[in-house]
Order: structure tokens, then sequence, then C-alpha cells
């Protein structure tokens, strides 16, 4: 059976521009596949309630929403859109998003908070498209290279091996915290463990600063600092998980959790062996 | 007026995950809307051919299709479809891109080929979403911090100006050199572009590894060395783009452009001050 | 007229091994003579009251108390002694000294309180004189390089004036927050002053982490990872200071503030320049 | 019982910021207590004559002197005033102290004379409060990854021991050199005790070219330069020892001796692991 | 017996500086004398001429002769001489040199053709004696660390053995690639295989830019980034090198064949140890 | 006037590789040609006998003989040697030959001592062709970076010149410290110039650990971590001379001193200029 996925991208977050991939790293999980629609960089009702029944064409076994803040005014519609809906759907979004768990809970969805996926700093003196994309990469570094990104993929595994076994699915209600993260991410050294959970704490605050940037503070004086500040924070924090996988590399001990012939996870930690199941 | 972009991705390369948000990196450009529609990592004849047309239902004013590949039967597919609609449209490919390009030409499609978004390791034993996460997170900061990326972005802009103000639209026939990329890097310091231009130029050699150790080379003992020095590679090129990005900095002579009030792109070097049109 | 300043160090944060250096850099300073009397590590109530009141012994002119948390038994306990003394004090501390802010100020005492001074990871099994050296070495990279020394330089250099010119003094009450920090590190290169803002929020967030190891989490599995992430920030904090510093090096603007040869602070930017008043 | 441990400390080297920390770095030892007094950056006769004799008031079982060049006039008065006391005293100084080591010995003092503490480029072009801070934050790094700080620790332990014990003191005479800071620092991996005893060496040199700069060269325009290399050498050699700890993090196998329940000193090597008497 | 070895450098690539210093390491080899005859950068015929047959005064066993490209027409000259005389003799050069292997092998000549020993960026505008020796400082630095150093040192060495065995000198015919060069580098860490074969990969793209930049681009505005980007590549090369052995040291498992007292080479790999035949 | 320079290498110091490549980078120099004759990594009496002499078939009009330790008796028979002939002959020499100075002088030759141009840890449980190798590429960092073969490059280009010009050969007599090396390495950022003057200091204390573990110490318990310590000074020094040539690099000052097309040395900073006269 090919289990059908649809993923309804409004706005972005460090998770947006991999979460398909994830799922089929290597494009030939025989048993998954994936049909996104999106409305780019914006999210506001308009946008979202004009793609999000759209992915409905796909006929998808369940569904996937990810943005910035599940609790802002167009995540609140897909919320709205995919609760009504008779498909399992999870919301992906950032740490804002815990505000409105409980919500989400009594709106029959899953969902996955992912802590150290901070707000850009969106001030048009720091962020272009080239920052934006830089910002973007170093995100990904921190949530690739801690364990996240593992996390998000065991994750929506188990959905998919629910709807492919016939089961009910049991949605998560997931936060992702920097303990959590670096559970998934199965480093065998302490130190690099240690050092991939203070990249994601960093990572974590990123928010704080840019949010006080961009809309606490309006004196362009005070606020370009701050937003760089924050920029630099991420910068700093993917340095730092970086570290943490060279010190597994190193060791030669990386855990791997590729995709198997047959679609379920597979675990390694030797690169010259195969993976296992 | 504001300009509706239809944006189709199958499979994924380097520039993919951010092709939508480079124009609209802080989701308040008045004047474009862009939906996506894609098939996730997987790229083949029969997921194209199910989500391309798709696009249409968002009636775009002009289409973009970006995969790897476009020379491969999806993505040759995804052409015909766009070659026989009546809407602009635009093919975004990596380096093996370019043997199609007469073809391009022929069908009626603009194309930009971007030589610096190499294939990835896709070998089971590397690959996992961590690595290719990783990998990506590598490929993104190449590309923006090069200039890549504000190639992109400019190449783009000038169809949704020509588009706004009512003119024909001129397709582009763009190959993303080296030199391009960092002529558009507009770097102040020489030293700087010169790191860049390396940079472009060793993630552009990425690709050779990738394809000798997924395709030419059989035993796992003699690829997995050759697919994880081609991440090596990718891990190297981003670390001196960044070093490039880092001494523009250090000048404070770091060009921005960002999209101005009326959605038209700014261009800024002091980043204590205001972007200029 | 020489003004005669009595410190008092009581445990220890990363302000307190230099508090004495930093009025006197070069053992000069013509205008000022200190005294020093402390309990080293050991803050408790019957510490404090044996080593507090021998400060009187050298009469001195004003009265610096160091320890972490102000707010903490044996801090409180040298407050009521200073409270009591008629000679001008002020506390030194670290973030938890906010909360007695207003309660100092009642007392008559000034205050400094430096937010990125945090709470060391106090677990024996990470925690030994070593360990503690090399984070007690990466606060002082990041207050030093930040600016947050310089701060209080000039804080206290206001009290040595004042009291050299026979005026009343004018007790402080500072926290100081990055933007402080950054503002009195005179950063030219904004970049340079980001990298500080962001190393300077970092060592901000330590404690939480060292807070929640040494004290909310009981199980070693659990807190040994937090104590040593906590500390892997401090560390990545005071690469990030450096690297400001290294910016204003290499535009040969790094701001210095020696002593001049009358006792005032000077400043100059130009290495191979004398210092101005 | 509690050994009571007097400290007297005049000017500034690289170790006097922590000697008193080392003893007791969670502030939990039960089985010491220690005071202080000293005179800040100064170390004048006139300082050392005021500061010394005041230890006394706190009567403790012995005294440690801690200060530049043990030859100079200041600590040579220490010297007669803990020499004439009846208490064990120890005397800490830099390189320059060995050359009164017999004359220390003649006096019934110990000493611990730390090769790699260097002077400082104490030249007000170069020295601020701030650089005079930066720099001891680089030596302090040094003496605690290259383990000299240890091997101070366990000298002074051996003191505690002996006076909790009743037993007659056996003073040290003890020169730190590259040889044993590094058999004390306990590396494992034999290219990290390469390099902890590189960096020793550099820290080592350091005194040098500050001498050189300080005292032998009067032209600012030749001096400069000499003091401001001392620093990156001094800066150099912090990075060296960071990297030999960093490599036995790699390997969990860093020692560390953290001072136990009952005040002895502990050992361990696995992080996850409780240190073992 | 000791095996006379003369050797003719005409010009210079990475691989001259230390060609016959890799034979005699610490230069107590029992077992060879070398002879070397020069024309120091200059490799064309008329220097070629008057310098290749005085190696003969010195009666050579076997003659080696080392410059840039084979096929120019000064190496061209040095191998119709050495092919002429009745010793055996061996060519090493870059990799232009591939294009006359078949010509060398009809000529009876040996040769050792090194990859990533890449043509220099010889452009006034960048080339100066200090840039130059600074490029081969990292192509040494490539060369060295990556293993084909030690794969030219064992195939001479086989010849040395030959020749004083009295056996007949059969003749390499070796084109050091990056697997080549890797293999002899002897890594336990699989990692550091990947960033030696990485650097080693880029290593030898550096030629491609610097024949750009030198022969095809003649406005100095483009042939300059183009150099300046090659030299850049040959840098990151050179660092990605160390990384690789430094992850080796880090694991105690650094392969190194030191000469023997006998002349033979021997294997080690723990720093400690002695090493074996 | 060609002028015809005799050059012969015994034995190996860090300049050795480079002394002939210096004079000519570009091989394009029209006013000089070099021969050489060397003898390998060997430079005892015997080689240096059957080589010395060679030289002047070529007819020089000056000779260089560079050996390590010119006081050494390999090095002292070539002084005989080139003492007694008619053509005028610079030593050049590592830091060792400051002892034969006055006896040089009195032989009527000229010398350059390099002060940084450090003894090898001639050890075979470290020594082998690699790090010999490796060793030397970060001797030749250092020497290029700081300035040291650019002061060589002139002081012969001044030989040279005399030679053309028919003039009377004056000799040099060059003791290459710190100050002279950074003085002709023209550094505009005076931090720069103190990184690289202390990288000059660290690679000149190199050979007191070499001398020590490799003459001194005989136990290889000890003199193992000796002699990798001394490696490990020189590859830290060498990642200084590199930090200081990259800020020259960053702010586009970077001095060069090419060759021009008529063989005198030319100047030059700003990177896309030519150099002048």
């Amino acid at each position: 059976m090919v289990v059908k996925i649809g993923i309804i991208k409004s706005g972005n977050i460090g998770t947006s521009p991999v979460i398909d991939l994830i799922l089929d790293e290597r494009a030939d999980r025989p048993n998954i596949d994936v049909r996104l629609v999106g409305s780019g960089a914006k999210m506001n009702p308009e946008q979202v309630e004009e793609v999000a029944p759209k992915i409905a064409d796909f006929d998808p076994d369940f569904c996937i929403f990810i943005s910035p803040n599940p609790g802002a005014p167009g995540p609140a519609k897909a919320r709205e859109i995919l609760s009504a809906a008779d498909k399992p759907a999870i919301i992906i979004g950032d740490a804002p998003g815990a505000r409105v768990a409980d919500e989400m809970d009594e709106q029959g969805l899953g969902y996955i908070i992912v802590n150290a996926d901070p707000m850009i700093g969106a001030r048009r003196e720091l962020l272009d498209p080239t920052e934006m994309a830089s910002f973007n990469s170093d995100i990904i570094k921190v949530l690739a290279a801690t364990g996240a990104y593992r996390l998000i993929q065991k994750t929506i595994g188990e959905i998919i091996a629910a709807v492919e076994a016939g089961e009910e699915v049991e949605l998560p209600k997931l936060k992702i915290t920097a303990e959590k993260a670096v559970e998934a991410g199965e480093f065998t050294n302490p130190y690099a463990k240690a050092k991939a959970y203070a990249a994601y704490e960093i990572a974590s605050k990123v928010a704080d600063l840019d949010v006080k940037g961009c809309f606490m503070v309006q004196d362009s004086e005070k606020y370009i600092p701050i937003v760089a500040a924050a920029h630099e924070m991420a910068s700093t924090a993917a340095k730092l998980a970086v570290e943490a996988r060279e010190i597994e590399k190193a060791n030669d001990t990386l855990c791997r959790t590729p995709h198997m012939g047959d679609g379920c996870i597979g675990n390694k930690c030797v690169l010259m062996e195969k993976p296992e199941k």
C-alpha cells in the first residue's frame, strides 16, 4: 500500500523546507507518496483559505499543515478547515503554537511544536532574500544535527505505519524540547549531546530577540542590532550543532536512520556498515 | 496589481526549499502572491502528471517548475505540460539541465540552471533524513552567500515587473556560473569575492563525486567514501561562502537587496542604513 | 587624594576575580588604593559575618560587596552590615539580584546587576576546579569583550571621582543588559556589536540551564547533560565575543579605555596612538 | 575539623583570581574555610605591609601569599612577615620567582612557581581594563586546561590533609613546568597532551615579550607591536589548550578531580559516571 | 649497499620541494644517498639541456626528473635525455602529464602523475614570492595529509629495494588519484578518509581555475578573481586535509611510515609506540 | 644581462624548498638564471664535499649555500670551499648559525640567519615523510606570511642588482628577527602585524623543544610528547600567521612584491591593481 500524505505549507519555519523530504530522503521510499500545496511566504487567512482545501483534490490519507505560529489568523483558519475534514491532520509549528495546544487537542488535531524553530528577524534593514536563506540554512542545520528532524521523522513515521496497517491513527501531541531532540539524536558521546543540547537551547532563544526587534522596538537604531544579534545566535547555534555532529563522526558513531527498502526506518552507526531495521 | 506566481516542485535541489521565499522574504511584498503544488521528494512522470496540471487551478500569471535534472523523465513531462499551456513558464534545475537548454528554448520555456546546486549523495549508508537536511543546509548557505539566489531573485523579479507592467515577458535563459553568481553577490572586497567564487566552484564539483558514487561505483566499500567525500566538499564550500560573507560584514559592506514597500528590489550596504531603490 | 576602596568578596561570580583589577589595570593608578577581604568560595551568613566587618579596619571611602545572588542569606547579611555602616556601599551581583533591587534601594545601597554573569554548573560530576576555572575564563571573556566590564569601570569610576572631588556619591542602580553592555563596548562595526550582543544574551541564558540542572532535576542521567550544555553555551558565548573583538581589531577600531596618568579614564581606538581624556 | 586557610593577594597573576576557588569549587567542601585579604592590583611594600598582617586576624592554619614576582620589594616584604610568623606559609608566584627559590627555602617558606603565568603587557596603549581581563581569561584557560591548576589543587590539598591529620606540614617546593602541568592534566590522548604541553610552553614565552615591551624598549612605535604580540601569543595558547581539552571530551576521557563529600579529591573520566576517591 | 639517487628538478610542483626529503626524512637512512641538480623556477629546454646531463656526474643508480607538465618542451627534452641514458628513470609531474603517459611508456620511462598537484596562479597581480610560498605550503599540506606523499615514498622505495637487491627495476606507471592517495593514507576513521578524499579532489580542481585564469582569460578584471579563487580553493583543501589528520590524531590512530634503522619502511599508529616493519 | 645564481642545498630547513623559487616566482624573470646542486636530506662532510664544488660547473655569478646549522661539520666544509672560491657567496641557515656569524664574516661570506626556521622533531616515533612534509608546510607558511621570505627576496635581490650593474657585491649580514620579518611583511593593520610577530616568535621557540626532545632527553616516554608538542607549536604558529594574512586580505591591503617585467621588485597592495616599481 502507498500512503498518500497531503502537506499544506503557508509561510515558513525552519522545518517547512524539508518536512516532505524528511519522509523520503532518497525519493525511493515505496510506501508513501507526498502531495503539497502551499501559499509561499504569505500565511494570511485569504491565502490559507484558498490553498488548504485544495489538498483534498489529492485525496490524502492524512494531512500536515505547517506554518509559523499555529495561533495566528491564517493557521487558525487552516486548523478550522482541517478539523472539519474527515482525515487525520497534524499541525506543525514553532514555539508560540504551544499556546493553542489545548485548542488543537479539542479540534481533534495532532501537533508537533518545534521549540528551536525561531521566528526570523523580519526587518527590511536586515532581511533580504539572501539573509533569509542564510538564516534558514542555520536553523535547518540545528534542527538536523540536534535530532529534532529525526524525532519528526519517527513521529510521522508512526502515523504512516498505522495508516499502512489499517489501524487507527494516534495523533501526536509533541513539543520538541532540547531533551527530546537530543534523545532522538542518539548521541554516543556525552559532550556531543551537551553541545547539541546547547545548540538547541540557543536556537530556542533566537525568537525572543526577534520578537523584541520586530514587534517591541520601533527605533531602527535599536532594533537593527537586536535582529542582527538574533541571526548571529542562530549562526552560532548552527556551528555548535555541527561540532556535536563532528564529534560523533570522529568516533564513527554517528547515528543514521535512513528509510529501508520496505519504507520502514533503519538504524546504523558505523559508516561503512549497512543500516538495520 | 498582484502578480500570481504558480510554482511546481518535484523532487528537490538546493534552490527548491527557498524559491518561493526568495520572492517575498518578509511575507509582506504587496505585488505578488505565490501558489505551490508539489510532489515531495519524488519526481517520476506519474507524480509530475498529477501535480503539474493542478497549478492551473490557481490561475497563475506565470509558472515555475523546479526539480533536479530537467532532462529526466518526470521533469520532461512537466516541460511538455507547461509548454502546451498558455502561460509563461520557467524551468529551474541543476547542472545536467544544461543538456536540454536548447530543447527548452524550442519549447518556449525559460530556464535557470544553477551550476552549484549539486546532486545529493543518495546512498542509503550515508543518506538519512538528517544527512539530507544537513546537506541542503550547506548548499543553501553556498547559494545564498555567493550571490546565486540574488541572481534568481532579480531574474524572476524582472518577469514579475513585466507582468505587472502588462509587458510581454522575456523568458530567462540563464546558466548561473561562478562568475555570474559572485557578480550578483556584489562583493566589495576582492578576497571575499574570490572566496565566494571558490565556494561556488567547489559546490559545482560535488555532483561529480555524487554521480560517481551513486551510479558508477557499485561496491559499497568504494562508494561510501566517495559520497561521504562529496558531502564534505559541500560542507567545506559552505564554510568558505560564510567566510566571504563575514569579510563583507567586518567591513560593513555587505550588500542586501530586500524587497521594498512597493515590491521592487531595494539595495543597501551599510547595516544601519535604510535600503534604497 | 587617594580614594580608598574596600571590596568584600564572598562566593564568586565572573566579575569577582577582576573587580579590583578593573579599577587599576596596570597597578599604577595614582588616585586609588584597594583593600580586599573575602571568604573564598563560601558565602554563608557565618562567613559573611566574619569577613564583612573586617573591611572597616582599612577605613575605606566606599565599599563594594560582590557575590552571587544578593538575595541569598549570606549576601543579605552583608547588605545589612553595609547598610548599617556609614560609608557608601555598592552590591555587585548576578541576575537573581534583580529581585532585591528595590530592597537594596531602600537599604541605601547602590547596586550593579550583571545579567550575563551566570550561575555555574555546580554538580560534582561536571564541576571540578579545572572546569570551574575554565568556565570562569569563558565568562570573563564574555564580560570583557562585550563591554560589561567597561560599564562597571565607568560606573565605579564616577564614584571615585565624586569621592575625590568631595562631592556626595550618587549610588548606581544599574542592571547591565545586553544593550547597555554593548553600548559601553563602543563597537564601530555593527556586526561586531551584534555578535557581542548575541554573546551577552547567550551567557545570560546559561543560568537557566544551570538552575535547572542544579536545583530542579535530581536524576544524574538528566542533570549532567543539562549542566554540561550550560557550560558549552558559556564557551560558545566566549567564542562569539572574541569574534566581535577580532572584527574591531581587524579594522583597527578597537576601543580601549585605560586609566590615564592622573587616574581618570582615557579613550582610544587606533592601536598605535596614545589614549586621550 | 575545618582547616582555615588564609590567603593574601597583592597584585595579580593568572592564578590569583582562582586560587581560593580551586580549593572549593562548589563552595561545599566541608573541611576548609578560606579567608582572604588583599591589596588589589598594587603590590608595593606599603600595601603589603598593611594587608599581610591582617590575615592573622582570621587565625588561619596556614597562609598563602600570591603575587607576581616574589622577588619584588612588596612580595619580599610579605615573605619577611610570613617568615616571621609561626604559621606554615606558601608563596605562589610567576617565573621570576624562581630566582628567590633558595631564599624562600631559607625563610622556611614553601613555594609554587607557575612558569606559564606570564607578566601582562602593561603598556597604556594596549592595556585597559578590558584587555587586562581578556588576557587573564586566556591565561586562566591555559592554566586550567593544561593541568597546572590541578597540580596546585593537589599540592595545597596535601597541606590541608596534613593539617587535618594533625601532622607536620611539608611545605611544597614546586616549579610547575610543562612536564609537570600536563602530567597533572592526566591526558589520555597523546596528541592532547602534546597540545597542552605546547600551550603551556607558548604561555611561558609570553613574559619574554612583555618584559621586552614593558622594560627594554622605550619607543612606542616599537613596544606596542611587541606587547600586542605577547597578548596574541596568550590567546593562541588558550586556543591550543582548549583543543587539547576538546580532544579528551570527544573521547569521553576528560579527567576531572572534584572535591568529594568529605573534602578529599576524587577522580573521574567518563562524564556520566560519579567520581571516585 | 648505498643506492645513489639522482634527482633533476626543473620548475616546481608541490611535490618538488620535498621529493628528496621524503626518501630520508631524518637524514639518517643508511642505504641511500641523494644528489640533486636543478634549474630553479625555469624549465625551458635551454635550462633542462644544461642541467639534466649533469646528474650523470654523480653516477646515480637511477634518476628522477620532476617538473610541471611533463609534456612541455623543457620536460620533453629531459625525457629525451633520460630515455637515451642507460639508467632507470622516472618522471614525476602534475595532471597534464597524463597526456604523455603512453609516450613515456614508449620511452622506457616510469612515471608518477600527481593529480592534486595543481598549477599555480601565475599572474603578477596575485603571485609574488610570498603568495607562491604560501600556495606551495597549502599543496604540500594536502599531499602530505591525504597520503599522496606516502604513496610516492612507497613507490620509489620499491625501486630502491630492487636496486639494493640487484633485481631489475620495475618502473612505476602511477597516476595518483584521490582513491589511491587516501588508500596510502591508511585512515582508520572513515570520515577522516572522506575529508582527505574531498581535500584531494578540491586540490585537483585548482588547476582548472588557474589554467583558465592564466591562459584563457586576458582581462585582468576577470582573471584576478579567478586565480585568487584558485588559491582560496588550495587553502581550503589544506584545511580539510588537516581536519582529516586531526581526527586520526584525536583517535591516536594516525598512521606513520618512518624509515627504519636499515632503511626499509616501518609502520605505526599509536604515537607512544615504536614503528614496526 | 642574466645573472647566474648557483645554489647548493644540503639538508633542509624551511627556507630550502623555496629559496630558488622566491627569486623567480613566475619563472619569467628575465635577468636571472638559477642552477642548483644538492645532497638531499644529508649534510655530512662527505656529501657536501661532493656536491659543493659541482656548482662551479655552472659558472655562477654568486653562490648560496643553504643548510641547517651552518656551524655543523658539513656546512663548515661548504663554507671552507666557498670561502676559497673567488665568487661571492652567502650562507643561509637557521638560528644556531648565529654562533658562527663572526667566523663567516672572517671567511668573507655573507649570511642570512632565519631565527624562526626551527629544527624538526627528528625522532622516528614522530617523524615519517608525511610528518616531515607537514611540518615543512607549517614553517613555510610562517616564513611566507610573516614577511621573512620577502626580506630574503629583497636581500638577494640587492646582490642580483649589484651583479647586474657591475658593482661590487655587498654581502648581507642578516639575522632575521621577528622585528625585521614583520617590517618586511609591510602590514597595514597593527593587529595583523602583532599576530605575525607572535607567529614568528612561536616558530622561533619550536627549536628549543626539538633540541630538547632530540638530544637532551633519551626516554621515549618523555621525548615523544616533547617533539610532538614542538610540531603543535609549529602548526599553531602557521595558523596565527594565516590569521595575520587574512586580516590584510579582509582590508584589501595585503602587500605583494612580485618581480616585474624587467626583473626588479614591484610593490602593490590593492588586489585588483597592477604592481608598481
